[in-house]
């Protein structure tokens, strides 16, 4: 098993969904921590049914078209929680090209620098956007234990993008005064 | 070319070096924003001789041990600057187990989800202790313009796990108030 069939299980778990439910998931809710591609996600389904820890009943949708709406088995949910209580692995690494590139900064002229620290700056803002948007539709007072999680990893996300936001101006000032 | 063998290119512009200088700068320097194994390193470096944008001269170290140092081309150089200019692609994707869990936190008990925050925090908080170490041997008013890069990005990397640190304790708060 790897870690995106026991996403899958822990999502299924919250509810039933269909294979376009869990691709929509993937590509919106969980896209901060998790990704996954609509092909391996349909291929991830075939093997957790085939391994019974997920079944499915089939629904007429209009006249002709079929939907599988997949559930947890017993067996399905123990997985889960036995996966859920094992131990953290260490810290996740990241790549990221542009803290690669700031590194060799110095074959970069001041234009070239700036530009690259605005797009970035762009595409942190743009995404910051979404999720305080999405974060905006809680109230910290009345958020249900079955939601906590989504709505304490919004607030990770948005935090770490501001503070993300914040360095990028700091340091692009930072190398405008060393190069003067 | 794959972005392990910019990043080389990068280092080696940086400042002639062995195999084994850029596996420790990748597992040290770098780490933050790349990581590479020592083989896939050796393997890059073996392309990037074939493909004459490094070169190496080999020195006698001791009585046997024969260690080859690498520089770059001119070749090298300018596939490097060309690397450089190059648009950022769309802000990386990190995985990462906790959140994941995190998400399905219905699913822990109380002590669960404590000593997994505690994990966490105990892992951030080395982290950011190696870091900060390593930022305050910068004195921010003479840091060159060779390592700026460096010092930013130690900047940005001690930023982030600072907040991430907050976020850490204002989430295990907010969970065991949900929970009482």
């Amino acid at each position: 098993m790897n870690t995106l069939s026991y996403a899958i299980l822990g999502l299924i778990d919250k509810d039933q969904l269909t294979g376009y439910d869990l691709t929509k998931i993937f590509n919106d809710c969980v896209a901060d921590f998790w990704s996954a591609k609509q092909s391996q996600i349909y291929t991830e389904l075939k093997k957790l049914v085939a391994e019974e820890l997920i079944e499915f009943k089939v629904v007429i949708q209009g006249e002709v078209l079929e939907k599988k709406i997949y559930s947890l088995t017993p067996k399905g949910k123990e997985t889960l929680l036995s996966w859920m209580s094992e131990e953290e692995p260490p810290l996740p690494q990241s790549k990221d090209i542009f803290k690669l590139r700031l590194y060799f900064s110095e074959n970069l002229s001041p234009k070239q620098l700036q530009e690259k620290f605005e797009n970035r700056s762009k595409a942190v803002f743009a995404l910051l956007l979404r999720y305080q948007t999405k974060l905006n539709e809680y109230c910290p007072e009345t958020v249900a234990s079955q939601s906590a999680g989504d709505y304490l990893l919004l607030k990770g996300a948005v935090t770490s993008l501001e503070s993300q936001l914040r360095w990028l101006e700091e340091s692009l000032d930072f190398l405008n005064k060393l190069r003067k």
